[in-house]
């Protein structure tokens, strides 16, 4: 259900709590709203009537003489439940509960805030809260928050988990006159959350960047679909803390054990198309260059500076996150050198020396700005004897407002550069202390601008699945009150879902394995089979390679017989005797799943890959096909299986296929908890995947 | 020869080139030096007379009446070259040479640098510059630089490569009320350079931190020698600009290819013990702590907030950079409840949330301070209704002002903060503007407390060493006209150094290779032996675990006919055959000589480790027993040398031996140039290395 209109533009709205005490919640509400200049009706409710701020004060909301569209709640729990019905019966479409009390003081309040959203469903209107700041609207002078002022306007929408925090970010941005759009502060998203906002946000012509501060996601499957469609309109930037306070679960497949919370926020903030900023001062940083500049048309960046040092410093930025300097042409070059001392430096940076004054400046950005194999311009300056800070400043932005280039700007220095700072945001022109950090922002555009570049995620369904046989594997071993299924068990279930397995048999007795191998004529592994072994190699449970009937027959004796030595309790079904696959590459294979986003997909390559370098990756179900790809492709032994040192590639084809099939069987069976293909054999290319083990733990599904 | 003190405390100065043109730099200068409040004489030296400033001016050098100690120019080179004699006569130690037109312009400029030089060192002169923004000491109240204004006294002293930087840095400081301590601009490093000014500043008692900005470095053996020096008695962090640009340079060797001059720097700050930030900004983030604060006595951090958000955020930053939270004991928690709300959160973040004065604060920190269990505390705070940013701060200095902790804090915001803001600097506490840049300069002091705990390198010289042998090798390849020396030739180098080789011969004829291989009694590898043929794999020249006579004799007809083919202008000298060796692991050791630091030594697992994944470790040679150790366990694979999933762990032992070999052989043979070792197997504990192939570039020393 999507966010009525009526909680960022209404038309009318009520305070419900409104106060004539300064130190009261509910004065800081009414104050603000009247404050901010709300051009529509606001009715101020407090059973002591009278006036607050000049304004008459309804005794009960009854009284109310209009209709409201946004009820503001800052009263306790139980006058909520008893007024939004009645406030509903005025026309109000959504509320903004300011009061705590509910579900963050444990106990009784998680009974209220359930109590809360049935109400609220029941009259239909949409909550944002309850225990929140408030939100402020700056394009419709909509303050309906106990924040101390209202932010200037701007493009900037944000939106946090912390009230905090934003009490904070509103006492920066009005400090630094930042501007903003919407701020929303959503307290216990007992209604809406972070998806609905963004949803909302998407749409909203005032807004051009979001962003938000994260600590959880409740409902990860939607948020990720929400975050896909938003992210192909506009650029969403998030911080998410408790990032690795969540540490590794304790899980007994590799998949789990490497997984953790924050490779799922990971892995579904990427594949949303989410830029994840690594502090709130970045948070902000990334943001400026959205909310003031066209987007880049390419990633050429010209730097223009008057100091050496602070040149080489963005460009050491720029190198590092791989974002190409712009070529100065003779052409250019020679445009450029009639406007400078000889002793000017005329490559990339630009460097105009230290007595470059305004004019020097706007001379050679007229120059830049209109050459077409430059993307973006970073201007520096250093206030040296000669600088002319502000001048300078306004030179930037006369010179490069409207030139289509995206544009940035470091003065270094604070007393001198101050008011030039002031004149550069005025302008337009996103202005940072530290060339990095500038560089940082023209970063985060690019890869925006990849991001969109991305046609949507094509879903891809893998043929010849027989979900029926899985089904029937699954509910035998869960109707046998099975968790843990070894490789014997799994196999079913995979096959169904198209793996291929190497010929195996299960042999008994020495004398069976035998007659196993000599009808395979090839060598052979053999591995103990037991669902009470689920670490076969711990325990002596695993032979490779063996290629004669005396060492198939010994292997089997060994096998037993450290089983029996080292798991005495252990039911033990057999030996499985299993063609060895060779002139493949390992793999592992995996799945886990994650309370918030539900499936986690892992891939990496086998052995000490996965369990020294713990080079793996990981993406949340359903994964597409090009989602698959960059899975395989974005791990460091990468090189390994494409053409290393003019070998055969593997068939990753092959991998991709196998990553789409976990992908189905993991959404359809929400049974299996973990799931571990290990070793997986990739052979080479065209050849396909071998799966040569496997298991899983299954659990009965919650729905 | 040490920096006399005269350049920072002179009893008396002259300004050669004293102007009373106010748009000069040589008006700069004496204005600074008088609005400073230098106590010692001035004088100002300009042909023309009169006075400047109310002072009176001599027409030249001769007519001062007094002695003069320091001498600053800000006139033409010429009348630098004339001028320094002269005033030397007058008692001058020390010369700050602010005056551009030396080696900066190219051409000319450089004999006139040279000119200087010499001057300098006949009349026994120490000189700053020249081409620099000059010198500030503030506790001598001496500004002898043309900056616009004096920084505050503190403890932090910087110096930097860049003029413009400092000016930049100085601005900043004036604004934001940062002390100082000197601030130097080292301008073309004639003749003091960054060694110089470090080694004087680690004596210098008005000096707590040492910072940096350092585009590049000219004698890194003397740079590293100090820098182990200095930073053994105080904290020095360096911006290295220019990080990336130099990238990787041409190169024959594995190790040459992967080192990089980047990789010489960052080997060589770590070995020096210098902390290296990553921005101008990170720099001053990273002193604050050091030039405020006393050293933590262990690594446990407490982090007291009024609000969740920022207290996760910092609690993040910590466990991502592996400082531990203080536990709350029982005692403390008890102590601390009674004096904050049942609401309170009294983990770690303990939360004393939103309504929290100034009282509150106190209290609490009252009780924090004496706890034995705290090493470092940060304090936040988010501006709320009830909040009292200003009595807050006071309350923060006041409770851990002299209590022995190490103290940081965070107030959020902008507005509402920046008086308080004022309050903590002035009271001592660094403070940032969010909580992620105070865990990181927490985080620097405890790196450095680390560095410092560390005893000094002993320097260890491996037994065994016939350098004559290698001499004799070396000169008889040069003699030949040799570059590239292949595995033959490169071996008797390195068992002179007493690396092992397995068994060995050199085989004509395919009977000459089956003789060897039945003397051996064992697998054995084949190689082609040929100067004029470095990759040997590429050629189709190498063959593995041949077991027997036929293979032996078909392998060596492959092998010479393959090259033949390939690389019909190779003169082949024979094949090689080798004992194979088993059961060991396979390095890569290494050494590429870099322009600056000399020998750097590589470390890293062979094959795909090095090549696909780069993993791989740098040190500049000499390495001391320790270092070598630390090369060793940096890289990512190391869990596979040691006793991985209960495999015998690799002779360490006998990897640090050979990195010492490797070391000691890198600075006796300066003819070196680059070294590969290449594979090097690591046998079991205790069962040491074998080199297997090897080569060397070598060419005439230049010393």
């Amino acid at each position: 259900m999507v966010i009525p209109d009526a909680l960022f533009h209404p038309k009318s709205l009520a305070v419900i709590g409104a106060s004539r005490k300064p130190e009261k919640v509910g004065y800081g509400v009414f104050a603000n709203l009247i404050h901010a200049g709300f051009p529509g009706d606001i009715y101020g409710v407090n059973p002591g009537g009278g006036e607050v701020l000049g304004r008459a004060v309804y005794s009960s909301i009854e009284e109310i003489p209009g209709a409201v569209e946004l009820g503001v709640f800052v009263v306790p729990p139980a006058a909520i439940l008893d007024g939004m019905p009645r406030l509903a019966e005025k026309g109000m479409r959504a509320a903004i509960v300011i009061s705590a009390g509910f579900k963050e003081t444990g106990g009784d309040g998680a009974g209220l805030e359930r109590a809360l959203c049935e109400t609220a469903r029941r009259v239909k209107v949409r909550v944002l809260g309850p225990n929140c700041l408030g939100l402020i609207n700056t394009h419709a002078r909509l303050n309906a928050s106990f924040a101390a002022g209202t932010p200037p306007s701007g493009a900037i929408s944000f939106f946090s988990q912390s009230g905090a925090l934003c009490t904070a970010i509103l006492d920066w941005a009005i400090g630094e006159n930042v501007g903003f759009s919407k701020f929303i502060s959503l307290g216990n998203k007992a209604d809406i959350s972070e998806s609905d906002v963004m949803e909302y946000l998407s749409n909203d012509p005032e807004t051009r960047v979001l962003l938000g501060y994260v600590e959880s996601i409740d409902d990860g499957i939607r948020f990720l679909k929400v975050s896909r469609e938003v992210t192909a309109k506009k650029p969403v930037i998030l911080v998410k803390a408790g990032a690795t306070a969540a540490g590794a679960r304790a899980a007994s497949s590799h998949t789990g054990s490497l997984a953790g919370s924050d490779r799922a926020y990971a892995a579904a903030f990427r594949q949303g198309g989410i830029l994840r900023a690594e502090t709130v001062e970045d948070l902000f940083d990334l943001a400026l260059g959205f909310a003031m500049q066209p987007m880049p048309g390419g990633d050429r960046l010209l730097i223009l500076t008057n100091a050496g040092g602070p040149g080489i410093l963005a460009a050491d930025t720029a190198e590092r996150l791989g974002i190409p300097l712009a070529e100065v042409s003779q052409g250019l070059r020679a445009r450029i050198s009639g406007k400078v001392p000889p002793t000017a430096s005329l490559g990339n940076p630009v460097d105009i020396i230290g007595d470059a004054q305004a004019g020097r400046y706007r001379d050679v950005l007229s120059v830049l700005r209109d050459d077409p194999a430059i993307d973006a311009v970073l201007v520096l300056l250093t206030p040296q004897a000669m600088t002319e800070p502000e001048g300078t400043a306004r030179a930037v932005v006369q010179a490069l407002s409207g030139s289509g280039k995206s544009a940035f700007a470091s003065f270094l220095g604070e007393a001198s550069v101050r008011e030039a700072r002031k004149v550069l945001s005025a302008g337009g022109i996103p202005s940072y202390p530290v060339p990095e950090r500038a560089v940082r922002s023209l970063h985060a555009m690019l890869r925006y601008r990849r991001i969109r570049a991305v046609t949507p995620a094509e879903s891809t369904d893998p043929a010849g699945i027989r979900k029926a046989d899985a089904r029937k594997a699954i509910d035998r071993a869960l109707a046998a009150g099975k968790k843990n299924l070894g490789e014997e068990e799994s196999r079913s279930v995979l096959e169904a879902y198209g793996f291929r397995f190497p010929r195996h048999a299960l042999a008994q007795t020495s004398q069976e394995a035998v007659e196993a191998f000599t009808e395979m004529r090839r060598p052979v592994a053999m591995k103990i089979v037991s669902p009470d072994i689920l670490h076969k190699t711990d325990v002596g449970g695993v032979r490779l390679n063996l290629s004669d009937p005396d060492s198939v027959a010994q292997a089997f004796v060994e096998i037993t017989s450290a089983a029996r030595r080292m798991v005495p309790s252990a039911w033990v079904a057999g030996v499985s005797v299993q063609e060895m696959v060779s002139g493949g590459r390992e793999l592992i294979l995996g799945m886990s799943r994650d309370p918030q986003f539900g499936p986690l997909l892992m891939f990496g390559l086998g052995g000490i890959y996965v369990e020294v370098l713990k080079d793996v990756s990981f993406r949340v179900a359903p994964v597409s096909r090009r989602e698959a790809v960059e899975m395989i492709r974005e791990i460091r032994a990468y090189p390994l299986l494409s053409s290393f040192r003019g070998s055969t590639p593997s068939d990753e084809g092959g991998i991709v296929d196998s990553l789409l099939r976990i992908s189905r069987l993991s959404l359809d069976f929400p049974e299996i908890q973990e799931l571990d293909l290990n070793p997986v054999m990739v052979m080479p290319k065209g050849r396909g995947v071998r799966a040569i083990d496997c298991r899983m733990t299954i659990a009965e599904a919650k729905r």
